[in-house]
């Protein structure tokens, strides 16, 4: 009945079963094809696309030539997007068109979407005129904007229709519905959305009760051109099921539903995680290869950034000659201004992207990150300047170390939070090119005070 | 009707209504009661929410004060839980009793978390009896566990029924069941849910069809004692939009819906991203002195790890006295090997959390960054060689740097895996600690690699 604890079991890793079995990979051991299918059939199709996730393209392709009926359009929809590529091109045209019929106009153009152009042509060539229709004007909007993730299937009733009526249309249009919804939206005569109507409210009420009379009217519509990441923040501020989706006019024209969303917020979240650590792509089947393409380039500004840190370094360097415990120090500042302006850069660039950090907000955040990192400073400073005089016993290093940390620290705060609001108001993604303009700000700085100051005083 | 693109507009922020008026400030400038009510109403709770999180506490108490009804049930579930604490504490106890009578069981739970033990107890005192035995049964649930977070609502029918029955009984139960639902559960005599049928579904077919013919098998249920974050990927990996909670004996005791599910996947990306930055926390209302508590801690243990690569460098003082260069060149070794294992670290922690590094992958993904490691530790080995050599034309001190910036990446890249997988298996969360112990790694190994050869080469 439920494949949960199994699942969890098996997931959360580590346990005895370092080299769990790949399901799969034991069925294609039988002998009979009928008896593959069968035992496959038996997996959710959640953990079913997980485990092809996981197979050689040899395994792949003996899969799909024993047991060509398990490459349903619903396996494909559940395939990682790297992984779909491959399959797909183990597959003829017609059969690809057979498997997508099944699916919501949704699923259909983000499969279609990873195909090459000359097989896209084949099996565009292969759909149902209007299905075909369907997929073209979606794939015409750009990408990352809802009219190219939304399901064109939707349920839609006007305002004098009652609730008799509205469920006597569902049966009767039956298959041609989406395949599972949770609200009838309700529309004018030019069929722009003016309420909605959840099923769990239609169908407590009498038959005769006007949609008029039930409908919900703070309703939140979508614009079909809007991008992916703004459309997932309304459906989580207004805690959204499903919304409606306008064009120009104001017409319905498709629907987006939560579990897509889910989707887009995860790959959000991914991709701010990841830019702040100066990657910019990673997934479960990357090579070596990739993996050095994805990362590669943001080391490669670090080392430019290092390099103009060192330039500083390189400026003092008679006093580093004279005085050496300057070389032994001068990375505790660097590296306490670093991290601290990395806090500060983090919680700046999650605030933006929950939208936590606003217009309203943003003069009061930054008043905090200063006094926050002016106390942060004086701690930390007295702290250091402890050790200096601990370990080499002079005053006056104590009080580079000293003041070296308050600036330090204070302009790593404030670059942490202007820096990234900088950026966002310039249009660029905060998260994207942040932490390389931060760290190369508490270098420089904590280079330059520590050494500058050290050649002022005590030289 | 729609209040999308007035939001979006004010709140992608930075444009010309830099400091836009709260439009609940602007309400209680109005002499009349009635007026601030009508006014206010007519936002979306979503958006009135967020504007009593701007206000000061005196505001906040004229709002009360003034227009008491606008304290719904609705909004306290939308609050913040920074903000509904002081929210709460300016109110009466059967003020809030009455507001929460509206409100499923889990939203009623997780307002009563926010209160203080005294201020619970006169609330619960204030309830109906069954609905504080709710309540109570959920409080004693471990925090973040799906118990503590479900709802006790839900609509259920055994698999007998037909769609006509199932139809009657949810319009007969009216207002005792969800607010809002989305599937009914099918189950066996002893409650356990062994199938579901969506709304959807269930509204396409005849009366006379019995849910057993309609019913989707493939049932993934949820214990109520699991954490939170394993329900959030269940939900994920198969697209539920509501599941069924059981206990020990697998009876069905409650639900769980996607839309608390957004939630607690963007607090735990948050509480993932912040970790990985060292901070243990960040709200919207935040005071500096919250702020320093929260990322004080790791700043500490960052100063006591750059000690400790200060002593590697002060055990090689000599080597600098006699080659200032070598200060000079040190820090870019240590900063490329910190920023090569926070990739690493990043992609390995976002790995964990996603589930894609598994028992399963772990092998493929240690290979991975080993080789990855190496020729990106190749690259800018090279790279650092010539401009060793450029700076200070001396080839030995450039083969120096070579081999150092070689080691440091190979071993940047296996700790940044190997740490995390590291914890995750100690049961830790791997977020929270990876980072200092990364770069605690990088630094020392680059500056004792560094300096270790040119002590060793070049005096």
């Amino acid at each position: 009945m439920s494949n949960t604890p199994n699942l969890l079991e098996q997931q959360d890793g580590f346990s005895s079963d370092y080299e769990a079995e790949n399901p799969i990979v034991s069925a294609l051991d039988l002998s009979s094809d009928a008896e593959v299918r069968v035992r496959l059939e038996a997996l959710h199709p959640a953990d079913f696309s997980d485990f092809v996730e996981e197979l050689t393209d040899a395994q792949r392709a003996t899969l799909i030539e024993r047991a060509p009926e398990l490459i349903t359009g619903e396996l494909l929809a559940e395939l990682d997007d790297d992984v779909v590529e491959d399959v797909l091109l183990l597959l003829e045209p017609h059969l690809i068109a057979n498997a997508l019929t099944e699916l919501d106009s949704d699923d259909v153009t983000q499969i279609m979407e990873e195909m090459e152009d000359a097989q896209r042509e084949d099996v565009l060539g292969a759909m149902q005129p209007l299905e075909r229709a369907e997929v073209e004007a979606s794939l015409a909007f750009d990408d990352e904007t809802i009219g190219r993730l939304m399901q064109r299937e939707f349920v839609s009733a006007p305002e004098f229709w009652t609730v008799g009526d509205t469920l006597d249309h569902m049966r009767e249009t039956g298959e041609d519905l989406p395949d599972v919804f949770y609200n009838v939206y309700v529309v004018d005569p030019r069929l722009r959305p003016i309420g909605y109507v959840p099923l769990s409210k239609l169908i407590r009420k009498s038959r005769t009760t006007t949609l008029a009379s039930l409908m919900k009217e703070k309703l939140v519509t979508i614009d079909q051109n809007l991008d992916q990441e703004d459309a997932a923040y309304l459906f989580e501020k207004y805690h959204l099921i499903s919304a409606p989706v306008v064009n120009a006019d104001g017409r319905m024209v498709g629907m987006m539903t939560v579990d897509d969303i889910l989707e887009i917020i995860q790959d959000e979240n991914k991709e701010d995680i990841l830019a702040l650590a100066g990657v910019s792509e990673a997934g479960i089947t990357d090579t070596a290869f990739e993996t050095v393409k994805s990362r590669a380039p943001w080391l490669l500004i670090n080392l430019g950034t290092a390099i103009l840190a060192s330039l500083v370094i390189a400026r003092f360097d008679y006093a580093i000659e004279q005085i050496v415990a300057l070389a032994v120090l001068m990375p505790i500042v660097a590296s306490m201004g670093g991290n601290a302006g990395t806090q500060a850069l983090t919680v700046a660039v999650r605030g933006l992207s929950e939208r936590d950090l606003t217009s309203a907000t943003a003069w009061r955040a930054i008043r905090r990150e200063g006094v926050s990192a002016l106390i942060i400073g004086i701690i930390f400073a007295v702290a250091m300047a402890g050790i200096a005089y601990v370990w080499f016993k002079d005053w006056r290093l104590a009080g580079v170390a000293f003041a070296a940390m308050i600036i330090n620290h204070v302009l790593a705060g404030l670059a942490g939070i202007l820096i990234p609001l900088g950026l966002k108001r310039a249009g660029a993604d905060p998260a994207v090119s942040s932490s390389v303009f931060v760290t190369t700000v508490t270098d420089v700085v904590g280079f330059a005070a520590f050494l500058g100051f050290a050649a002022l005083i005590l030289l």
